[in-house]
């Protein structure tokens, strides 16, 4: 009876940070006109494979006694967000405004093997912009802006969200003359993982490139500023393509709409590419300083068309998504999220006997109608046991009703010990 | 690429109220000390069925490409949210705090054939208190108070929670001499379904009780008050029972300490059973009194032992689950929930050149600050199509920063068409 592994489970106390972290990214998602869905968490198998075999591993859904269900589709649960949004965008196609500006924030299923810091269940945070036809740059920009300020909410340690667009590398490597230039933006992608001496060997190994060639790619992966030098630093290398001019052109677009962030929060990283990923543009990554070694917390980029597998019209959409249960459970694993509260009680209503039942109910009704977080204690005990109550869940203050008929309240702020007289309905929290 | 059949799905105006009615529901919760709790979607299936056989249809979840899963436990997606918990305080037992007062709200998913008002895949608001040995009634009373608030704030329309005790029903019938009680009180329980005389040809021909006898067990169940006096109108039938003595204390206890509600919301109605459930004491049931037809919506009681197939503790508790995606979705298809509003956004800052960027995105920052949701307008375009935009997302506010440098600021109340100079740090909303 221990739980299954790889789906996580937080005791109240973490719960409650858990869900002020929800609060705080929807806050800012509907800071910026966001608006919320949720899809079902299962789609038909069919649609969660239209794009062609995943490497994500799909939890099928069935009914355990399944007498009757020839003719059922077949079902899974959904791995990401991002193909339920592209059924929604083409089911809903009509009663929809565009730009579609749309936040998510659900669990998704990966049947992959549990390891720290991979879930087999966990919530993502997602946001993205879909348009008919182009979606204007602006939104490019909009996604590091919106993500900077949650992750300083959230208060998770120093943070860089690296930027890059798919059209530099490729262009740049058409531009050297480069055939198979996938592979060369894959293996460039590796570059935090095994390192320049690590990618300059299977650049040679893999692609057969000479050595010259090879290291004229790493120059390029290994440009990163803060500011929009970088489009400079890319022009001495004397590669030339019209697809590089786009790319250093968008690129340096998103860069220059966010040189309000603080200096270090936002790098123009030209190593960046999302591997495997359908991104045709702008590319995001994001690293905890702290914690390097869990990876992109938060990622995303441009796509061309979101739901061509399922509607006749171009959609193109930029987005980003933060894998929000990685990003807590390191924290909570690290010590880092201690809120001290074990529930959300404010005020502890003293309930010393029987008679007073009347009484004491009013004070918590009274004090609760004024927004407070009020638990009346559930039987007329000894005080001592009441009081043990308030400091084993954290209540921070103790309400003493009048104990006879024509007495005062008083209430006893539990963290310095403090009792005064006070009237519930003018009293406030300090 | 239609949705699949019994799983909802909400546009985004229709989400802008369910999102309403999670805060809300949550905000009573927790003003009477509730700590929210979420269990991962899937249990074993062995703990699912920990119960014996259970009556819901359980979708099993298995790997799609289950290369390695030899010894893997079986999984499915929880059916409620009771076995859940029960497995949860069995699990954390040394880290809780008891009385363990519990909110959840979270999907469940039930393998039935998808009919009006029947879901696959539907959201479930529970709190329970579970405590060590006993449960004081107190809770009894606050279930009924809390679903109170919440029904009244959700403007569902006029409804009724209808409490009774299982203890009134079984003492009577042992008190009549009656063997099978279990299958009397399951007759009794259809008398809304069937009416008297259906209950009554039922008594006689499947449990052989005299008409006479039959007759009385109908004087009982046709009890229903708003007020105490259900008391004396039981004592009146002439039936005696220790059982019979303790339901009727109990209810009077719960009656009583909710006489401040609005009279006729609460109803003592001895009918009242909750059927096949492990109920041992007070029971719940919440009827709107304009769609009686899609049964109650929230739903309870008190129970003995809850994780008893978990721990070897005896854990009672009482509980109430609002099923909220049914009465959601009746709302919905009733057209009487119409927020009007299609976006979360409050004010759309418009853009209309390129080189004002810089002041456009001020203005806007400059109101989001403040607390506003604030969209700027994502390209320099014509005025008239981001006014358009503005109206057909339904948002209030359209802001005129200044067009030219040492210009006004200006802002429009789409409702009213005024447009008033105004100052993006002091204004607010009306």
């Amino acid at each position: 009876m221990s739980p299954v592994s790889g789906f996580p489970e937080w005791l109240p106390e973490q719960r409650i940070v858990e869900l002020k972290w929800m609060d705080d990214i929807r806050r800012v998602f509907e800071s910026y006109g966001y608006c919320s869905i949720e899809t079902p968490s299962v789609e038909e198998i069919e649609i969660l494979l239209a794009k062609g075999e995943t490497d994500k591993e799909i939890y099928a859904v069935k009914r355990l006694h399944m007498d009757d269900e020839a003719g059922e589709p077949r079902l899974g649960l959904h791995y990401d967000l991002t193909v339920p949004l592209a059924r929604y965008v083409a089911e809903h196609f009509h009663d929809l405004v565009f730009p579609f500006k749309r936040y998510q924030m659900q669990r998704v299923w990966r049947g992959e093997r549990p390891q720290e810091g991979r879930y087999r269940e966990f919530y993502q945070c997602d946001i993205d912009v879909i348009n008919l036809d182009q979606v204007p740059l602006h939104f490019d920009a909009e996604m590091p802006a919106i993500m900077y300020e949650i992750l300083s909410r959230l208060e998770v340690g120093d943070f860089q969200i690296r930027v890059s667009n798919r059209k530099i590398l490729e262009g740049y490597f058409r531009g050297l003359g480069i055939e198979d230039t996938i592979s060369a933006i894959r293996l460039v992608d590796k570059l935090d993982k095994i390192g320049e001496d690590g990618v300059l060997s299977l650049l040679q190994s893999d692609l057969a490139l000479p050595r010259e060639m090879a290291m004229r790619c790493l120059a390029l992966a290994s440009i990163r500023t803060s500011d929009l030098s970088f489009v400079e630093r890319v022009r001495a290398l004397g590669v030339e393509s019209d697809l590089l001019n786009e790319g250093l052109e968008e690129l340096a677009f998103v860069i220059e709409a966010l040189h309000t962030l603080p200096r270090g929060t936002l790098l123009a990283d030209l190593s960046i590419a999302r591997g495997f990923d359908y991104y045709t543009g702008t590319v995001y990554e994001t690293r905890l300083l702290e914690f390097p070694n869990i990876g992109s917390i938060c990622s995303g980029g441009r796509y061309d068309n979101l739901a061509g597998a399922f509607i006749k019209r171009k959609l193109p959409g930029v987005g980003i998504s933060l894998g929000f249960t990685r990003l807590f459970a390191k924290l909570v694993a690290e010590k880092r999220l201690q809120s001290g509260a074990r529930c959300p009680t404010q005020v502890l209503v003293i309930f010393p006997r029987a008679e007073r039942r009347e009484e004491v109910a009013r004070t918590a009704n009274l004090l609760r109608e004024r927004g407070l977080n009020v638990e009346m204690y559930h039987s007329p005990s000894k005080i001592a046991q009441q009081m043990r109550y308030a400091s084993r869940k954290g209540i921070p203050y103790v309400w003493f009703p009048p104990f006879e008929e024509g007495g005062v309240h008083e209430v006893k702020d539990m963290a310095s010990e403090k009792q005064v007289v006070a009237d519930p309905a003018t009293w406030s929290p300090a």
